[in-house]
């Protein structure tokens, strides 16, 4: 089971906890996590799946492994900016959306354009995201969409 | 100048004439048209745009000029997918929304986060995203932003 | 029609010379010249089909126009790096190749892998590559074959 | 460290055979194996990795992950058709080039044209690949420069 989380790669200290919450119980919950392999959002949120013996995946917009952040297991090299969301959410079972900005709007908009769930954690408003409040509900209902199961 | 606009491949008769007089004051202009070549709110863009003596780019999902719309007058077959709406975004000096669902929203917030100009007819309420009334208005406000002034 | 031109951003004057051959065959036979935009064989070509009052694409690596040369009429901009070869070759109706080095050789290559006929001027001895001596001979063929006829 | 391995989809059973020989030794050295994802000898060396305890990743064409072998671990579902190829440079150390047709030979050029070091094994004769004679001396090779020793 492979869960994106997305969200800005700079972000305050609440954000951080939460994205670092959500990604410790993707890595305790043995899903492998996804993520754009940056700052911010998905570097505390492959912070948190290492602490929890989880595996993480950075697809990386540029041209070098050397740009992802210390989390991550296996540094995807893309090189194509920002068209490298669209990999991001086509090879997620569900998506997490964690705040962020124009940049995590776009990958909301492209997860929910490829017919896949995506969850909101204090996020942006679109219709389609189905919203959590806590960092375990995110991921509960994350995973139980990805085995196939409504929610 | 070449000025993007996208929307929904399928929409309805109101949409087809805006879209249709978006793409004529464009073409009347003497600004390119780029955008998605195929079909709703792409195709009528195309042909207001032609209609008006103007010139289009359709920049294709798929692996076959085929699939373009018969207002294009250069395909350009990228074989990417959605993946192809980052080169919209990157090769349109402003762009036009109109209407849309999920699919331009990603358009939306890609063109944002690119920092390019994106101006809103009946579209996603999106912050950054400026807001127009007339197909006339948009395209005045497009081609002030591609020219480097303010509006 | 559209007629890819491919071949190194960095040449010595003879093939300078060829490509600009190549360029105004296609530009006086009123196809639309294809390329990455980029200098070198790219300059050389766009600008001799801009000389016989041709047409020009130039499909950029990188993320702004500016960096096309001063020959290309409609730079479509990608930031997908040197996954834009794939685009030239999806987008050429046939494609002729020019001397080149590593980059060059990708691009016949993708070029034969998608079906489409590769014609090389003073290039890389591939299987699949018709051999011309001649820019005349080459955009002869290139023209021909893009007319579905074989050669 | 990552190691990619290309070749064509479909092979006959010699080359299945030493696409498998090289996934072992990928395998047992500890590298993870990149590939495409796909069927012959992408499919043969993935199987040889895993039946030697090794870990995979598959750069996938399409847009499902079900298109993927089954000895992948972690499917990347790219939706970029050939241009995916690109990635697998991007993301390898060095890359293995086992045999193979156009495809491979675009694979290889794209690798050399990012500077990775490129080892071939049956292969395409192009200039710039280092030739090995066993899977054993091709991945030692390819090991050895991926830790950024000369060969």
């Amino acid at each position: 089971m492979q869960i994106g989380v997305i969200g800005a790669s700079r972000c305050n200290a609440e954000i951080e906890q939460l994205a670092s919450a959500v990604g410790r119980e993707i890595g305790s919950r043995g899903a492998v996590l996804i993520c754009g392999g940056l700052g911010g959002v998905m570097e505390f949120a492959a912070k948190g799946a290492k602490e929890a013996g989880g595996f993480t995946i950075g697809i990386l917009p540029g041209t070098s492994k050397e740009e992802a952040n210390g989390y991550i297991d296996i540094p995807i090299v893309t090189g194509l900016g920002h068209a490298r969301n669209v990999i991001i959410a086509h090879s997620s079972d569900s998506i997490i959306a964690i705040s962020g900005e124009h940049g995590t709007l776009s990958e909301i908009a492209i997860g929910l354009k490829l017919k896949k769930t995506v969850i909101g954690l204090n996020t942006w408003d679109i219709e389609g995201v189905i919203r959590a409040k806590t960092a375990g509900e995110a991921v509960e209902k994350a995973i139980t969409v990805s085995k196939g199961r409504d929610i």
